[in-house]
């Protein structure tokens, strides 16, 4: 029998760095690199529904695209990929969801729990990785790369959204790490590595 | 202060007569016709993906894309609508999810309930009209109006999905009416009528 693969998912707000760890974990362990939302061509439609910013969409709508994407992608891409052995590196997974449209736009908890369970099934990661940054270095890491800002509006969901990793982080019944993201780069691929480290990866 | 519009929606499986139903009391009513799915330019792309034969798609994916457009649709359409004072009359609501996907494909009802709620939110009919027909009766009417019936697996499908319908008319908070869809058109209509008629419709 195929052993299963590991899965290894990567949070955080953005400009958290968690997408750069995420390419170099996966590269540097052979893992396939996943992404949400967006990995699929169904993916690319609901994720271009949803950024559409001509018609904003309710917050409910938006968690249900969202998580329609999540479900395709579990099943069609992450799924199949860890049932054939291979190791799996994903940025994003359903954390995203509880925190952003959780969290962050007010939505239902209990509800955006069990539409998740429905989503995901029991294709859960082995490691949540969270990388947790201040608003502040996540506003001058984005000054510095895009020229860029959160909005006053901006800042205080992200804050919001900072915070409900946070608890996710201690309540989840999938093990997850907090790596401080603030820390300077060399600092943090350390740390990351460490984590991945204690894994069960094949010799 | 506007009344809130009347919401009355038909549900059934296919040829069991819900859509003339709905069409006919929307019209003799002067109320708005509404269907699920596909009655938004996002519900028509998230239709088209889910009735795309060439990738059957994961019932639980299904499920959330079906919810999506529900979600959209009730907050656009429906409740705009119902707000301003429109009657409306939709042909398919919440319990095609529940009886489809739920009681036909066999996703946890418990999980669908909650993602419903985050679909619909407080948008709720004022009566949803059943139109239950045996199998018999309608694969009688897809032979005589589309030389078409059901195969085998999918009349255990219908069955289930039938069943399904008959279950929730009994334990929903919304009120139910169950009308025997295989009785003659007159008298279908005639039962049609009585019970919507029970509505507070506007003077």
């Amino acid at each position: 029998m195929t052993r299963r693969g590991l899965f290894v998912a990567f949070e955080g707000i953005d400009a958290s760095g968690k997408s750069t760890q995420a390419r170099r974990v996966a590269k540097d362990r052979g893992a396939l690199f996943a992404f949400e939302p967006g990995d699929t061509p169904l993916g690319v439609e609901l994720r271009r529904w949803v950024l559409d910013a001509t018609a904003p969409m309710d917050p409910g709508t938006e968690a249900l695209l969202m998580l329609a994407d999540r479900s395709h992608h579990a099943r069609r891409v992450l799924e199949p990929a860890l049932a054939s052995g291979r190791n799996v590196v994903c940025d994003r997974y359903y954390p995203s969801s509880l925190a952003y449209q959780g969290y962050g736009r007010g939505v239902n908890l209990e509800h955006l729990r069990a539409a998740t369970a429905l989503a995901i099934g029991a294709c859960r990661p082995d490691l949540i990785v969270l990388l947790d940054v201040s608003i502040d270095v996540a506003n001058e890491r984005r000054a510095r790369d895009h020229e860029d800002r959160f909005e006053s509006a901006d800042a205080d969901f992200h804050e919001r959204v900072r915070a409900g990793y946070l608890a996710l982080a201690q309540n989840d019944t999938t093990p997850w790490v907090v790596v401080n993201g603030d820390d300077d780069f060399e600092r943090v691929n350390a740390r990351v590595d460490e984590c991945v480290a204690e894994l069960p990866w094949p010799a």
